[in-house]
């Protein structure tokens, strides 16, 4: 009973009428055959051949083919059609057929049609459009047909991602947007005058998981960071959603395995739920099908002989650019972890591997196709004394960490976990080449509208 | 099988072995009687008697009492008891046992005791504490049981809510954080550098929601809002999360029948699945029990009369205080809705009722036993003219709105939605007096820590 709550829109419906006919969604057409019903919505196209006259409607839950033929509908109708543009503001009044050749499989023998609203000189018409007055446009191109798809596979990959925490018995705790320090480096750093103390925006909720993690275990937080990187680049925005899970006495392999499990269950998921928004995307999908854990690893210093060959420019024990995790990934089909980056070119709170010095026990997952990094994390240091030196090595100051030093002075224990960027992930299953698309309102440098 | 995915703990638990020993969560103990396993966590309390010695140990999932034995369990552990204190990190070994008399239903016939870190002086002890300590010892606080409680609580409702949305049909379209104008008023607003612009932090996502509305039809945003109030009362945050569906071609009506079916839902799902939380809360659940569809409404004159007996200082037209809200909410079992809120003191986009000139379409849900306003919506103002008038009275700046009225210019709809605050409808369920409690690390007026 809780879980299979009163059906809002069948309640609904039963209220929902148009001179005395039943008001539905194009999604739920496929129960209403043979029945007259009302559809209310925009137009996506018409076209006028003499007696017959097509109309395509958008409702939001689909695409729906109107059907008005000259002496089957109202001769007011008839007339009225020759007003409609693109996304007038309709309803439209017929008997619903299954009809295998238009889009959704039915379609509507329309009788009326009543113009709600007009529109004059829609700024997006299906000719091709440049990016910067598409992104301009933004709140009016959600209405196309592709970035629907990418918005329904994004509210896929968000759902994915909480059941499989909620799933497995981890909270969610989340962590503030407003934070008193840094974490993630200074130079990214986005500043607010917070009464008559500064604050930041969080780059990344994780050092507060560490501390629920003490509380509850196995912990994730799931909201947006920021980062203010001044780069235009197709993988970064500057503000992303970002879900972050840690887990008491989980150490480095632990975290790979439950990284590659999560990200098999979050594509597997996808793929089958959302198989029509990726055919729409024109996304061949065998790849993804493939995405089944475990994944290969490879440690930093193998991933550093594969980029050699092929970038011998390439300093060893820097960090690797898109061009170099191309080069790594493209040896694999899966999804592949690369682990014990040096410690010099990681966050403080990565542990040093005592059997490595030098290397940490870091790892991140890059998706295949040249997506690049999608997962950053690993164990975090759990010595008091080590994490002190580590705070002072990197110049940070040691009163902002004082809450997060305590989590070492009162049982500490051993933990790790990671952050997994949605936008990065939803780009690569949709196969989309610039994560702007991705997010309903993209943040980018130089953009913050609309 | 998408459904019903790799059990994460099952295949974790083959490989957390601890001296060859199955490592187990305390949540799970019942699939384990009569078996010897590990457990790992952290002392909550622990006393001696002589030859026996209890441990009630904490995981994040449960609590555990672990009985050490004097001949049954290690002479090492006998003594190394001695050395516990509270949250000193450990791993125990021994025999699961059903004892109804043990928190949770099972203990552990203890055999080994391995320290694995220390706590000197952990500062939260069972002595009661000043509510500003505990709020600076917040990444410890959440330790407590009381706390974990209510974060489960939050986690569950958050859920729920999504739950509810996922399940009808809604597209999940999260509003950016960043603006490039404010919605709810200028006098609330953080205000940050963007690059070589200015940006505020978001204060609704629900301009952005209707423009996805005319896309997606059923839409929802779910994430963390700011307000910058300089208010200290016991219903304000700083940051807090809020749900805000939009429904295009809903009407007033329908946006209170959507509420009302949602707050039922959420409150019915988390009393039934969080009732062990709610007793170790106190919580009487009887009130809670009642939430069901339909809720009263009445409309603002009636309210304004109700407020008049007990409060005759208070002027019809204004908004109404806390205690206002209480006068009302205290004439009904049930959460009520007052509607048609005069149009002077509620936002720009809300529709003013051609039936009722300077009355709104809006309306507010009142939760009971004083716990206030937990949503606030309406029906949104759908005439291009009539918005850009307001824009104008409400002194905006109407360049900053140019995308929000073309969605009034092209197929402008008939749509209403609403905001539910997460935190305060997670303290009336919880019956906590302080939404402080109600979110993991709490950002009030003079507090941005930890």
């Amino acid at each position: 009973m809780i879980d299979q709550p009163i059906q809002y829109n069948a309640e609904a419906k039963l209220r929902l009428h148009f001179r005395g006919v039943m008001r539905v969604y194009i999604s739920d057409l496929k129960d209403h055959v043979g029945k007259t019903v009302s559809l209310q919505g925009w137009v996506y196209n018409h076209r006028s051949s003499g007696k017959i006259k097509f109309l395509l409607m958008r409702d939001g839950t689909g695409i729906c083919q109107c059907v008005y033929f000259r002496g089957e509908c109202s001769d007011e109708a008839f007339t009225d059609f020759e007003k409609l543009t693109q996304e007038t503001c309709v309803k439209v009044t017929g008997m619903v057929r299954a009809e295998p050749r238009s889009p959704g499989g039915y379609e509507l023998s329309a009788r009326e049609l009543e113009i709600n609203a007009g529109s004059v000189d829609y700024p997006i018409s299906p000719k091709k459009h440049g990016t910067d007055f598409l992104m301009n446009q933004r709140h009016l191109w959600l209405r196309s047909k592709r970035q629907h798809a990418v918005m329904r596979v994004r509210a896929e990959v968000v759902k994915a991602i909480r059941d499989f925490f909620d799933g497995r018995g981890f909270t969610l705790t989340d962590a503030p947007i407003f934070t008193p320090s840094a974490c993630e480096g200074t130079s990214t750093l986005f500043e607010t005058k917070y009464f008559d103390e500064k604050a930041y925006l969080s780059q990344s909720g994780q050092l507060y998981m560490e501390a629920t993690a003490a509380a509850l275990g196995k912990v994730y937080c799931f909201g947006p960071t920021f980062r203010a990187e001044k780069s235009k680049t197709r993988r970064h925005l500057i503000e992303f959603w970002m879900v972050e899970p840690e887990v008491a006495f989980n150490d480095l392999y632990d975290n790979m395995e439950l990284a590659e499990q999560f990200v098999e269950f979050v594509v597997q998921r996808v793929i089958v739920k959302r198989e029509e928004e990726l055919k729409t995307l024109e996304r061949n999908v065998e790849g993804l099908k493939k995405v089944k854990a475990p994944f290969p690893r490879v440690h930093y210093r193998e991933a550093v002989a594969m980029i050699l060959k092929e970038n011998p420019a390439f300093i060893d024990g820097n960090d690797f650019g898109g061009p170099d995790e191309t080069i790594v990934s493209s040896k694999f089909e899966q999804p592949v972890f690369v682990h014990h980056f040096p410690s010099a070119i990681k966050a403080f709170y990565m542990k040093e591997d005592p059997k490595e010095p030098g290397y940490s026990m870091s790892c991140d997952l890059l998706a295949p196709e040249g997506y690049g990094e999608i997962i950053g994390g690993g164990q975090r240091e759990d010595s008091y004394e080590t994490l002190v030196r580590k705070i002072e090595e990197h110049k940070l100051n040691i009163k902002d960490f004082e809450w997060y030093l305590d989590l070492r002075k009162f049982g500490t224990f051993q933990h790790a976990g990671f952050g997994l960027g949605v936008e990065r992930t939803v780009g690569w299953i949709c196969g989309t080449q610039h994560v702007r698309e991705t997010i309903p309102f993209p943040r980018l440098y130089g953009r913050n509208y609309p």
